[in-house]
């Protein structure tokens, strides 16, 4: 990748009456036309060479109690830029990141509104384009609150929509694969009934039938709601739908301020959109100067067993528990505890012995009893361990095995009683050993009637992130609003879950095995998943077969190995159970090896819905990793090895799926081989039904070089 | 007052089929009916002697997705018992208080609805009753939404009613007094436009034709809305209305729980609505358990010149600042700033000098330049001063002189912010020898949707308690939910605002010279107020001419002093400016000298909106203070001195309304003699129009025996 050490900017700016602009890409591929209606009315349009991405689209912003930027504009300025330079991301999929666009910033001013004045800023890369609205402090606006965004994508025709319904508060949905004519969220059985029949979340992954991807999304969602998008089903027009507050009201702002960027992420191919690091460019840099004690790493948890119920979360099986007044120290305990200290030293234990760095422990602490479901304030303190869970000793036991605890911090929704006790439980994770933290908000919110994804939420999460670093620790969300780049800016938020992660297939009717080649799409356009890879006991009747009948993960054992190249994240789960990885040692080597941090990766195929592989090459080193899945299709898929360091002699070890493998009846048949090749090899890979494959590439040692021969 | 080292209690169970119960106060002179309407709707009545206090009235729990808890009822059980014992606060108008009542309790059962069960207890005291509705722990009933509450109060005539409108986030009116027929909050300027045409608020005062006082209010709100009243102008009945939250809903509550209590406090005579320890009795003890850091205390603050457009809370006239990026160390200075370390320090001089425990500082934080009105959530961070207060150096200077600062945190109604904010703070306050702190909730509250009297709220006020308790910090709270007694539960919630305080006269159209006879009597039935009296330049346009033009203190400099006896409060104010005190020493002397605490407490004579005379003997000594004030109307008030020890002679000094003084025309006339006093001796006291008399009786030293007789 090229490297420019300097950004380049030619600013060109002129008082213009034009009423069209039109910018390029740096390849020119791309055109953005910038125009007024005669009305006034902001638009913009966007073309892929002569195909339409997105047809003559209006922008506006609704205000509270005072007219809207909505109408009645002329253009009072335009100013045009060239942007090129490259940073270095503190984790990533690639070492070094080019931003490369040209800007246009048209200001608008509304003669009939006190001449109050709208920046529209536009921003054109060769992968798509992102937007914004800028509201820049004036005597007319201060403080101003914002009833509605409509934003119009204007679609050219009926495209095939990846999609999960527009729910305020959960992105945990399986994806509908449907033309937009036929976008209908009612009969998706919602976890909440929050959701429009014709609202969706973004990322909103999309296919034209002449060939073009369009992905739809935000970038740097910071104090304003998410946004989700209303599909008009016979014009195949989407408009922006914003998360509401509690009064209603969306956004309550004081300028000078802006919204977060709108992305657009077009290419002629599925990789691409992948590879795109648009909605990383549209974030702002690291606020963290000195990020030395940001790690991305691999752990295990007490936590998947709970998912499969083989132990519980909660201590004792008393119920209608009060936090303040219950006296935690004498509950009859239930025997089935999964956080008792025996059982966290045995993960501490596992991990040292495989160098996975860290262990999760969920259930710790008080209150999980009744935790779920009861909209109530005061439910955990983050501070109080259950009696059998001994802080002190575990916090010696793990040191002495260099091994980290991972703090677990659920909210169930009550997210003032977190922000009160926040500062008492960074102090006890300081205290006590811990640098990082799960955190989960489970539940409705409270302050009640907010929503997951609304302002208030927003900033909330973005709160946590900062305080967080502030104490040199790092995060990962769950139920948080779905990421839209912040761990650019915030490298400690290590990761989000934020979508339908793989404990569904624990205790619903599970992720269908073209879930997996859909995230990368939709969900991880805007950042890591901590999607929990890596269960081996595929069918899991294993561990309780009263509770957990039918129940199995809907991808064979090989690509579960897989998902940890292609679901991208620096916070890697060894999810499974310590027991379940020692029947399987040969496979679990994998785990062991596979990296968690990247300086270059290829996206080799991949079409959403139903293929996807990519290979990484490991921070620092000349070690690649490639994951390989497929859909309920059993596949053959061609890798060329081309991007192996040309002279090099790799071993190649290749995780497979065994003869007769099929992710439903025979889930953890796989077969390990290995294999000398170089950069000019090729492998054919064999990808069962709901399976997958999963390499290492490691340069052979001479005496690899001379068994592997024979 | 009669002492029982032992509670007495007497309690019979039965098993009743009786729709009807009757129980007595102690002395007879009350009875309280319960009864189940042949629908099982639970109704209450109240007599005094022959008079019905409250005629028979519907009691009735709502709730959502439920059925309520109104209707379909059978007795179950029926409790009845009597208590009698002596306690003691922390500090009072009283050494020990005498809690003594007959108890009813009734536990009603629901056929129709799973056998839900509903306890109402009743306590029946001399001076009126307690009642309050309990929901036991049940399989049918854990976690339960209260939509309503329909608490009746029949009243059997159209009486004399004083009131303010039911407004769900202030009490800062001036009171209106009308026949429940009349009442009408409409014509109100109202602070916010929530208030209701027929709600008002409470302690609600009464007045019948016949001759009977009644205080309707409530005790002990905690994890509950305040209760305001539906007057019906027909009826005479009032409803409850509770304050509801952001969703509409009331209260979000898990069994066991109850309600407040909801108290009608009953005489034949004004001063002993007055003496009522009811609401007390009704709270928690202490829940301190070593309050000796708790002080009853006179302070002077930095604040009366704010109020009077003297100096200014911000430290620049720069506006639409942001917390988070504003450089608050190089804002330009407007030279007005009040919080600066040498004005500070001149506060503290005049404490050391005049042994006044403490100053209060308003605007020593940053954030002051657009703080209110703007429903933000980031106002202040209660650790950052402006450039010119100088923390550490003002610790030094205070300490030195063995004089207190009392930290002041004005939260904007932002009480996310302040939450999330609180630990830093109060560790701020330790760091920086803090024990008191001043707390503000000035315009709309966030969480956007909840109201100051909504049962979020509430349990805030009580969480600042109880965290300010565990740090042994003293709190006085402002534009709070009106007291309900819980000062006897937490000792270091000193006092609240949450009434039209004495500012009011400095920047609107005051506060009539009616209103400190009406606050005792409704504001204050719930607990202390920080009134701020003691302002000795009665017309404003002293201090800035043109900024207070024809604004001024609606009573006489003597009432001012007066109303240190009057307005009870453990936290007193010598509110004006020391420059203002300077000019008056021998009126000065009389806050100088008056106590804060108290071992007894005489009502000597009182009508609500006429006059209130009240003597107290200062805790521990033999000293009595004398405060005596008016309406408008000018009168003599006869003053029997039969309180003090017989056989000592005091000296009484008499702070008086001077020759022609009058609140509005000559307000600063007054004239101040000594005389020797005892027991047998009487006083007849000449009121100005809006005046008042104050008096000390301390034992004469032999030194003024002989001088006083001459």
């Amino acid at each position: 990748m090229r490297e420019f050490l300097l950004a380049l900017a030619v600013v060109a700016t002129v008082q213009v009456r034009a009423q069209a602009q039109t910018i390029h890409s740096p390849n020119r591929q791309l055109a953005l036309q910038f125009a007024l209606s005669p009305a006034g009315e902001p638009t913009y349009q966007l073309r892929y060479g002569s195909k339409p991405v997105v047809l003559p689209s209006r922008l506006a912003v609704l205000l509270q109690d005072q007219p809207g930027f909505d109408q009645g504009f002329t253009v009072a300025k335009v100013d045009s830029s060239q942007h090129d330079d490259t940073w270095t991301p503190v984790w990533g999929e690639v070492k070094r990141v080019r931003n490369h666009y040209r800007e246009l910033a048209v200001t608008l001013q509304q003669a009939a509104a006190q001449n109050r004045q709208l920046v529209l800023r536009f921003r054109l890369f060769d992968d798509g384009l992102g937007f914004r609205y800028e509201f820049p402090e004036q005597g007319s606006l201060k403080y101003f609150t914002v009833s509605d965004e409509h934003t119009e994508f204007n679609l050219p025709a009926n495209h095939k929509a990846f999609w999960i319904p527009g729910d305020y508060d959960s992105n945990e949905y399986a994806y509908s694969t449907t033309r937009l004519s036929a976008v209908n969220t009612t009969p998706i059985a919602p976890i909440q009934e929050r959701a429009a029949p014709q609202r969706v979340q973004t990322p909103l992954m999309l296919k034209s039938d002449d060939g073009l991807y369009v992905n739809i999304h935000e970038a740097a969602l910071v104090n304003y709601p998410a946004m989700m998008l209303n599909v008009n089903p016979q014009t195949f027009s989407l408009r922006s739908q914003l998360v509401p507050g509690a009064t209603g009201a969306k956004a309550y702002l004081q300028a000078p301020e802006h919204t977060p960027w709108r992305t657009i992420v077009v290419a002629d191919n599925a990789p691409a959109i992948l590879a795109s690091k648009l909605i990383l460019n549209l974030n702002e840099p690291s606020k963290i100067a000195d990020p030395g004690w940001i790690q991305p790493q691999k752990f295990v948890g007490v936590w998947w067993e709970m998912h499969v119920n083989k132990a519980s979360w909660n201590y004792s099986d008393a119920s209608n528990l009060k936090l303040a007044t219950t006296d935690w120290a004498h509950l009859r305990p239930n025997g089935r505890h999964g956080a008792n200290t025996a059982n966290v030293k045995r993960y501490i234990d596992f991990a040292a012995k495989n160098g996975l760095q860290s262990v999760l422990v969920e259930g710790w602490n008080v209150g999980w009893e009744d935790w779920a479901g009861n909209w109530k304030e005061e439910v955990f303190d983050f501070v109080t361990p259950y009696p059998d869970f001994d802080v002190d000793e575990l916090q010696r036991y793990a040191a002495a095995r260099h091994v980290k605890l991972i703090m677990h911090h659920e909210t169930s929704g009550s997210v003032t009683n977190y922000e009160r006790r926040m500062d008492a439980a960074y102090r006890f994770m300081k205290a006590h050993g811990y640098d990082a933290a799960k955190t989960g908000y489970v539940g409705r919110i409270i302050p009640r009637g907010e929503h997951h994804d609304g302002q208030w939420m927003v900033n909330h999460y973005v709160h946590v992130a900062d305080e967080m670093a502030r104490n040199r620790l790092m995060v990962d969300m769950h139920e948080s609003v779905r990421p839209t780049g912040l761990h650019r800016t915030y490298p400690n938020w290590l990761a989000n879950e934020a979508a339908r992660g793989n404990e569904f297939n624990a205790w619903s009717s599970g992720n269908p095995p073209e879930h997996e080649t859909i995230l990368p799409f939709t969900r991880l356009m805007g950042g890591p998943m901590d999607y929990t890879p890596g269960i081996f006991q595929i069918k899991l009747e294993g561990w309780n077969p009263g509770a957990n009948q039918g129940r199995q993960v809907h991808t064979t054992l090989a690509k579960q190995l897989a998902l940890y190249v292609t679901m991208y994240s620096p916070l890697q789960m060894a999810a499974d159970l310590p027991e379940a990885y020692e029947q399987h040692p040969d496979a679990f080597q994998f785990i062991k090896d596979v990296a968690v941090d990247w300086d270059d990766t290829r996206i080799l195929a991949a079409e959403p819905g139903d293929y996807l592989t990519i290979a990484r090459k490991a921070k620092g080193k000349d070690e690649w990793y490639l994951g390989a899945i497929t859909d309920e299709q059993a596949r053959q898929q061609p890798v060329r090895l081309d991007f192996l360091t040309p002279g090099i002699r790799y071993v190649a070890t290749i995780y497979a799926d065994g003869k007769g493998a099929d992710w439903e009846k025979n889930p953890t048949a796989y077969q390990i081989r290995r294999v000398l090749v170089d950069s000019k090899a090729k492998l054919m890979l064999q990808l069962a039904a709901g399976g997958g494959a999963a390499i290492s590439f490691q340069k052979a040692t001479p005496e690899q070089l001379k068994q592997l021969k024979n």
